[in-house]
């Protein structure tokens, strides 16, 4: 079964409790359970919650301008200067195209959005049109394996984390996840006992290969925990490295998730970012005309050239999927949503009850109204294929930026990278006129192209900075100090280290990286912070 | 030392340290803070955050119509009918006088709320503006008594709470409340292996003297834990009896705590629905001038006739107090603080980072607005006035139903109520006209007049239920069958079980209670759900 995900439907997940932790486990029956059966009652007086009149509420109509649909291309023009997508971005310009979003206090049909039922007390499953939109386009966008998949809103991925280690994890359960990994996902699961073990990852993500020595050679005594149960994942735009994982691979992962019965945790919130191969900037131009046809592909056409969710070859319920609103709506939106099977689910919406209760009702009336009534399921597509070519774009431009700044060259790696081209960033003599012959070839940095999100990540090549052992008598790594010269050169970027799931000092003390984001800044902007970047590496290097 | 609040106020808190669990210890300081010394560098490139472009927030601008600061009369006018704070609410009607909000994505002035900060990622401690309005609002109306108490946001006590427990308590500690209280506090705290430890209620909410002689008999072995150091208190608008804490019992309780070495959490949403002395239809009519008059007092008159919070005492800093908007604004804005000493604040923080992040950003910013530009301080403490006000009337209103429906005498208590007043209703032979004289001298139900909140806490005396023993063949206790009848015939009131913090069967077995809110029902209904009370109370003990 090498690609799960185009096997039948399933009806159903299997029985995976025995993955609940002690917490889990005891997450209580809502106390209010006996009461939901009256509730719904028509006509029954409802003096049992402590609710205030909506009276009282001092909201009494909310409106919103928003964006149309079709705000950003999705693709080149067939003539279009490639940094176009600067001028697209209105800021405050009379291009912007918006309509009308009005929420009343009441409205004479209780069902159509209204503040008196958002900004009301409501359950930890959030509005009702807000579920149904989230079904159905769990639905048709991640089409799941199994038929009684459940999703349920959270505040947020970094809350849905929290809240599946919390359901699954024990202190001293291990956890797996990707060498280099989102900072917060260690900083939460941390304190609550857990142990992070990290898996090597190459250019697709986490790497098969490693996984599977790591499991079949667990030994507990020597580890000091058993083997992990649970695994942390971001597969799409992996943070901080930018990789985006194939079919294949999540299949060989996932099949070894069944293997060793491990409960996979995808954090996915840069999906809809899946910028795809970067072509260098004159090749590029030169096949505008057949992107620019590519760009009016269908909705389906679309979802198809993304790669599939874990959801997709899931036929066990194992997968808990973190979606959020924060790339594509607005990270304040503080809203985003679980897909897992039904025993977790129910577990997540207890937590809820005790903890978040509902997510923000301004928030989530305003997304509702947004995507139900202005843009519809259609509409939403559209809006995120015009989100795609953006980052493309931003992608793109940067990396244009490296190959005017260095000596670009792309190279096969080696080890896990075998077989991966690595595009590896040479001094260039003419910005470093002192530098000898020889040390014009002298390799800075390289990187591995991003396919999708919002970041490059950079390695340094260590070896070629002559100040590194001219400074080491303090106690600073070299990646530390390069990243200080940097900022005080103007430029903020974030170091290697805070991404680290491996937080031994001996181990970072020989590395060397850097994230990247190139997601809030103008071309201009880049341009220069590539600049930077560059001059400061060939000082270090000189 | 009888009144500790009045004391001078202290410089800072003491070092509490010892009180944090292994959780809260271990909350990492975030892998972000060395990013943050340059995030503030003027003309910084930042290429660090992985933040979406604000032009790709589908929200360009955000309006809302809000109600003016004097929607409600703060008292009585000179002649006025009982039943018109009804008439008072507009429910779409013309009546309704609102101002305008405003929110652009952009402002000229990047500290003027805009929507590409408020719905950008934020940090833990929530927008400026905000932190600025809550900091004075704590600083004038709560008064702490020590100077560097911090204030910092959280998404509503229910997390506020959760927070609290994950960083003071580890499995196995036992947490002190009110032997009714709020459910979800328990139902948070049980499924982190906490225990729960019920401390005796009277008029005034929790009892110091059965809190003394818990804590100074406490057996370590013969409780399977230690002494307790963590208490779950609501001392105002006491949820569910009602009760509201004087000063005085206050000091006893904080003074103990001092003594016991236990933090305080004051879970206090209801502070500003503190409804005094119930007086009777008949006298409160009469007594109308004079209240129309003190309707007109100031700003401080009104701060200085709520009672003190325990933050006003605590000299030390060992209170951790939650407030909210919900019951202010609106349940839908999740949105509310802590106040406490900046030890717990910062652990507090570091949790937020890795759960629910920051509260919504359209909460906040709609908020912040509101209460900064369009009320101010003091127009929200006219609002609140207002508030205060309206619950009053709606307290009135319903227990003048009361005495209508029922024989109501006021008797003097009890045991732990010896002193107090308390309302015992008895059967109206009217109502059940086969009933023989003797049983209609039986006392149905018995409460004590809430001073503040939404609710109403129902005793009902079980030896007049004469189908009790004709139905005990199931397993249904009585309250049970009552809260079931009660709902078939149309009033859904909280049953008192979900209330207990001692949920030990035998004991609830013997209990009869319900909660009944007055917070979201008009008078006609208020008058109906009476009636059905009574109905029903007359057929059980016919």
């Amino acid at each position: 079964m090498a690609f799960a995900y185009s096997i039948e439907k399933c009806p159903k997940s299997i029985d995976l409790s025995h993955h609940l932790s002690d917490v889990g486990n005891a997450r209580q029956v809502s106390p209010l359970k006996g009461l939901f059966k009256y509730i719904k009652t028509p006509g029954i007086i409802s003096m049992a919650g402590g609710v205030p009149d909506p009276a009282y509420f001092p909201f009494e109509t909310l409106y919103a301008d928003t964006l149309i649909k079709d705000s950003f291309r999705p693709g080149p023009a067939e003539s279009q200067s490639p940094l176009s997508w600067f001028w697209n971005l209105f800021r405050g310009s009379e291009k912007v195209q918006t309509d009308r979003i009005t929420i009343p206090k009441y409205t004479a049909n209780p069902e159509d959005p209204n503040l008196a039922v958002a900004l009301q007390y409501g359950t930890a499953t959030g509005l009702v049109p807000l579920q149904k939109f989230i079904q159905e386009f769990v639905t048709k966008v991640y089409q799941p394996a199994y038929s009684d998949f459940t999703t349920i809103v959270h505040v947020g991925n970094t809350d849905g984390w929290s809240r599946a280690v919390m359901t699954l994890c024990n202190p001293g359960d291990g956890i797996l996840t990707e060498e280099w990994t989102y900072p917060s996902a260690c900083a939460g699961a941390r304190p609550l006992g857990m142990h992070v073990v990290s898996v090597k990852i190459d250019d697709e993500g986490m790497s098969s290969e490693d996984l599977e020595q790591i499991l079949s050679t667990w030994d507990e005594e020597a580890r000091g925990m058993k083997r992990p149960h649970v695994m942390y994942t971001v597969p799409c735009g992996q943070n901080p490295t930018g990789s985006n994982m194939g079919s294949k691979r999540k299949t060989e992962i996932y099949n070894l998730c069944v293997k060793y019965d491990i409960i996979i945790v995808e954090d996915d919130p840069y999906y809809f970012m899946q910028e795809g191969e970067y072509t260098p900037k004159h090749l590029r131009l030169a096949s505008g005309k057949a992107k620019a046809m590519s760009a009016q592909n269908t909705e389906n056409e679309f979802l198809k050239g993304l790669v599939p969710s874990y959801l997709r070859m899931d036929y066990q319920g194992r997968v808990i999927r973190l979606d959020t609103f924060s790339k594509t709506i607005a990270p304040g939106s503080r809203l985003g949503w679980f897909t897992c099977n039904p025993l977790f689910a129910e577990r997540f919406e207890r937590q809820g009850e005790t903890t978040t209760q509902a997510p923000s009702g301004f928030s989530q009336v305003l997304v509702t109204q947004l995507l139900t009534q202005q843009w519809g399921y259609s509409g939403y597509i559209r809006w995120l294929k015009g989100l795609q070519y953006q980052y493309t774009l931003r992608r793109d431009t940067i990396l244009d930026y490296f190959a005017e700044e260095f000596n670009v060259s792309q190279e096969p790696g080696s080890e896990l990278w075998n077989g991966h081209v690595v595009h590896v960033c040479y001094a260039k003599s003419t910005r470093a006129p002192f530098m000898k012959e020889k040390s014009a070839l002298k390799p800075l940095i390289s990187y591995v192209p991003p396919r999708a999100g919002m970041f490059i990540w950079l390695k340094v090549h260590l070896d070629s900075i002559t100040k590194y052992t001219s400074l080491d008598e303090d106690d600073e790594t070299t990646e530390k100090k390069i990243w200080v010269a940097l900022a005080e050169r103007g430029l903020l970027i974030s170091p290697g280290w805070i991404f680290a799931a491996n937080t031994e000092e001996e181990a970072l003390s020989n590395e060397g990286h850097f994230r990247i984001s190139f997601s809030n800044v103008e071309a201009e902007v880049m341009k220069k912070a590539v600049g930077i970047l560059s001059s400061v590496l060939h000082e270090f290097s000189a």
